[in-house]
């Protein structure tokens, strides 16, 4: 199975002179009103390469500068695989699917919502490894609460490291633990660090219009060793940004080119992902929501953005603001991919297992997210225009008026392939389906993951590697001061 | 609140040459195999338009007798409703919304799924005329089994009058149940039933290439009456059409086409919606599929059918082949009313209730349904381009770099309207949620439903038509043959 690939027409909310629009308003924020890269360095950067930066570490572009720098960031580029086989490409027309990541809490029906650990995250890794529909690893699936925060960035990529084969992230609260990733990453991949991208990082700006020296270290971290990033304004439209769709896109805008433009001073040609996350907030208790319209309308017009600039783009994922994974988890999950897709969109991060606003990651949701990836899968095949698609002799010659095509030869030919057919899914009949216990749809994830877990099985590292990585890590955390971390 | 208006852009699944395939290969079914009718009387009228028509009722038609009659069938109609201001237009931009219609069995979580009593329909008219959402009643919104088979479309229609003012529908199954629903109707509208249509049915093609005279009896009781039908094909593509989308898709708008045009025989001008049902069945059992990607790529045909006809488009309500108000029905809906809203659909029937494919109306997912309507009415009102959403001001002179656009001048003035807030979705914090009670989204749409009926507020008929309909009723049923009904 090759990479999927999006073949639905492209769907345009905005018009052209209304894109325009976006893209000049987001240029008077750079110009006017400028963004903040509190550090040192960076600014030291930005100033040589003639941006005006005033005494509160605001940095005003010129439009001819981000225009330029911008254009030089790669319209699509490999993302390098442990094998080979599974290295993704990130552009044109593909797209790769990564699990959540960032989640403090885990949750199963039979064990409830409690802090993730090690363990936990390893059997995450080991689902994502083991579905075909998430063709990247991700990164922190859930955190590991049981290490201490500043060895994480250790355990958690030598976890991916360990574990799985499909292109894994690197992890980017600061520079060190950037660092740290890279470290890890070369004693596996060898030079294939210098001649591929094998690690990609989300870099977060926060917004509104403010960039910290953690995430720039962490920026320059991947940059400067030949690694990609994933820029992500995130902005919750009625706090970090306005409470409108087009000041929170316009604002999310500036703050991506912005960081992008600095990405490509920093090492030109380093690969940029076009990832703002852009949700809302309910206005009058100040909460998060996901799977919004209004969250859907922005990811549209963000993906138009991305290709009017002919970057990679990062959409939305299986978002859901549900505790559970109930009815609300499932319409906000597709009220979220669903947009996405029609976005043509080359990654999605968080695409299986989010629940609570990205604060617990469901086994269940999992394993459902994972069965719906399949569908949206399928979705944006398209349509298939092939002559056999007509069904032409069936229709014509042999099913009479009020007969049936369930065995005409043309559906006998493909009655295995016609349709996708999710597994978590129930179509049986009531009658059926009661008798088999009456189970919920989150009552059948909590079989999918189990199974999944059976299927997996390990891509072992050779001996030699794997006691590089323990032998590192070991001697690296006697290095380590908690301090640099917090 | 004016009608509801799809505002966001079209989506185009098809080029133009593609959807010209399309049209040909259904000319070609219409031409080549026909449409069987079985009924002497639409034979008859038939052969008089110039078909052709062979020994076993198979009519074929040639293209410009079909071109030429579907061109006469109304782009746009009203659709009237007891209380004036609340009439409906069916075309253009503008949309109306019906709950779902048909199922035998009623569900909720205290009291579990059952046989639909006269007293459910009653409950289930009241919820749908109480919800803003859903700007028509619909029509068997659960099937009244405690009351006999033949006389069902008097109570049926009788509740409809009496507890709402909203847009109502007739009863199909025949053309007696039709002229039933007629009759009642012309009580309470009088002589508005001969300028306006105040009645629409649907009239189910029996895919494939089949209409009986049950059907056929029924539209001609509408279209005689100067009331509109709703022409839905019935395709589960794999079982009444070919495993295939473009085979299923281009065999239903063939059926489709074959019965507007014999509506405009029965009575040019006859109001006609557009509206094939296209799911999917799970090949390797047989079983109808709700919500596929399939379904969705072949709605997104279907609406470019209907613009190319400049016909009404009925598009996908919430359809689920879920047993419960669970995390499968969320993601059903969804998969079925999003590409339906960007089909830009006419009327939405089946928006509100359906479970277990369309054979058990829920409760719980009846209230959610409504609340996601509300999520869906946001979504195709689209992106305002207003110049006051780019919140300039606050952007570039109110917020500095990292903090909040909550209290701004522009949130304030807009807290309440910037983004649509659905009532039964949670947005607070897990402790907060915890607090409350752990509820899931269906526990939650209990209170939904509950509150819903409470809101609920009869449009009293005066005494004397009150007295007329059970005076009409007690005299039909007296003279009622069940046999006819069979």
């Amino acid at each position: 199975m090759g990479q999927p690939r999006v073949s639905i027409p492209l769907y345009e909310m905005a018009n052209g002179s209304q894109l325009d629009q976006i893209h000049q308003v987001s240029m008077r924020i750079l110009e006017e009103a400028g963004i903040a890269f509190y550090d040192p360095i960076a600014l030291e950067t930005l100033r040589a390469a003639g941006a005006s930066i005033d005494d509160e570490s605001v940095v005003r572009f010129d439009r001819s500068m981000i225009e330029e720098l911008v254009a030089a960031s790669p319209t699509s580029f490999a993302w390098g695989a442990r094998n080979p086989s599974k290295s993704v490409e990130i552009g044109g027309d593909l797209v790769a699917f990564g699990p959540v990541a960032g989640p403090p809490y885990i949750q199963d029906i039979d064990g409830g919502r409690r802090l993730g650990t090690y363990a936990d995250l390893v059997d995450l890794i080991k689902l994502t490894v083991a579905t075909p529909n998430l063709n990247t690893q991700g990164t922190e699936i859930v955190a590991p609460n049981d290490i201490p925060f500043h060895e994480r960035a250790l355990d958690i990529t030598y976890a991916h490291l360990a574990y799985g084969d499909k292109p894994i992230m690197g992890q980017y609260p600061i520079g060190l633990a950037a660092a740290d990733s890279v470290c890890l990453a070369r004693i596996v991949f060898g030079d294939r660090m210098d001649r591929e991208h094998m690690l990609m990082a989300v870099i977060n700006v926060s917004s509104p219009r403010r960039l910290d020296n953690r995430m720039l270290g962490s920026l320059r971290a991947y940059a400067e060793a030949n690694q990609g990033v994933i820029i992500t304004p995130f902005v919750l439209a009625g706090a970090m940004g306005p409470a409108s769709i087009l000041g929170s896109v316009a604002q999310a805008n500036a703050e991506a080119l912005a960081t992008i433009a600095y990405a490509q001073l920093v090492r030109p040609g380093t690969p940029c992902v076009y990832g703002p996350f852009l949700a809302t907030v309910d206005l009058q208790s100040g909460a998060p929501v996901m799977g919004a319209a209004e969250s859907a309308l922005a990811q549209l017009l963000l993906g138009q953005l991305a290709r009017r600039y002919e970057l990679p783009l990062r959409a939305a994922g299986a978002y859901s603001s549900s505790k559970l994974p109930d009815m609300q988890a499932g319409v906000e999950a597709v009220m979220s991919l669903f947009p996405a897709m029609l976005s043509k969109p080359n990654f999605v991060l968080h695409a299986a297992g989010w629940l609570e606003n990205g604060l617990t990651t469901s086994l269940e949701k999992f394993a459902f997210d994972v069965d719906l990836l399949g569908v949206m899968l399928r979705l944006i095949r398209g349509v298939s225009w092939d002559e056999d698609e007509w069904a032409l002799d069936s229709i014509l010659d042999e099913v009479p008026p009020g007969g049936h095509h369930l065995g005409t030869a043309h559906t006998l030919a493909r009655f295995r392939t016609a349709f996708h057919r999710p597994e978590l899914f129930d179509y049986s009949s009531w009658e059926q389906w009661h008798e088999a216990g009456d189970h919920s749809a989150a009552a059948r994830a909590t079989n999918g993951w189990r199974a999944l877990m059976d299927q997996y099985q390990q891509p072992k590292l050779d001996d030699a590697v794997e006691e590089e990585l323990q032998s590192f890590m070991r001697e690296r955390r006697k290095t380590m001061h908690p301090s640099d971390y917090e």
